[in-house]
């Protein structure tokens, strides 16, 4: 169901089923609602048989669920930096946090590049594949690929998926 | 350690660690850097031998997680709310679109409560409790017990809970 959910327009009808007025959310045939992105996930990879997404346990699972949410966190700010552009009184300092945290976050995928493309696709992956792909629809005049190359090439292949390719984000018209 | 994490303040030293500059980071012994909450507290679960606060599976695990992203939620809206009101221009959209948040939250809570209390306790209950716990610090003129007696009743029972009562914020004098 599409539904609108935006910073300063809470949504009665989305709120009976997740109050923080966020999406995504989740109704399972039951009527049972899930939220937010991270447990609806869990749900999907437990569907799927469990650990197609989240390894089950040690490093491995600490290291995707930490990089998840650093995507998570990205996105966070990267809609806090959008809509501060569209406020009539701009706070700069706002401003200038939101792209001193881009840009060390950006800094910090470049670091991991490697290793991203060296293990096997997780929760961690999705969770910055994801961001990225935000920065591109909603930041499309940033040129973050110049100066990060590595993870400008990773990103280039987590982008030719299948599932990725099928729910590219498109505004409505 | 105490590090000073402000909205429009980011922290060059926690960044290195979290380029988010947010709290909760925890740095292992080995200089592996978790965050955000949710991952630190599964880990520190994990120390506990796992499972302590975190249901395993099923329907019981989906809703303690459910309830940890619903305190994760308040107390992300909550922080906004807060640095909206020391802005030098305040917004009143987005004051308005938080207070109806914390209303529909506060009723969602309201709403949960019996089966807070008979449900045996979890990474929800912590979630929960404790963005309760940020409302009465940040908000203490909000009179939130009146028209919420249920989990006003299952909060003064979790604040007395030997681990919230070693806890409890504190500014700095």
């Amino acid at each position: 169901v599409r539904t609108v959910a935006a910073t300063t327009r809470p949504h009665p009808g989305l709120m009976q089923d997740n109050p923080l007025s966020k999406i995504p959310t989740l109704v399972l045939d039951d009527g049972t609602a899930l939220y937010d992105s991270r447990v609806i996930c869990e749900y999907l990879d437990g569907l799927a048989g469990g650990g197609r997404l989240f390894p089950a346990a040690g490093k491995a699972r600490l290291t995707a669920l930490r990089r998840q949410a650093l995507g998570d966190g990205m996105l966070d700010f990267l809609l806090l930096l959008r809509n501060e552009r569209e406020r009539a009184h701009v706070s700069e300092p706002h401003v200038a946090t939101f792209t001193t945290k881009k840009q060390a976050v950006l800094a910090a995928f470049e670091q991991e590049a490697g290793d991203l493309s060296a293990s096997a696709f997780d929760i961690g992956h999705v969770g910055i594949g994801g961001a990225l792909c935000y920065l591109d629809f909603r930041f499309a005049d940033e040129d973050w690929r110049k100066h990060h190359p590595g993870i400008a090439r990773w990103h280039a292949a987590f982008c030719a998926r299948p599932s990725v390719r099928a729910t590219e984000p498109v505004d409505d018209s």
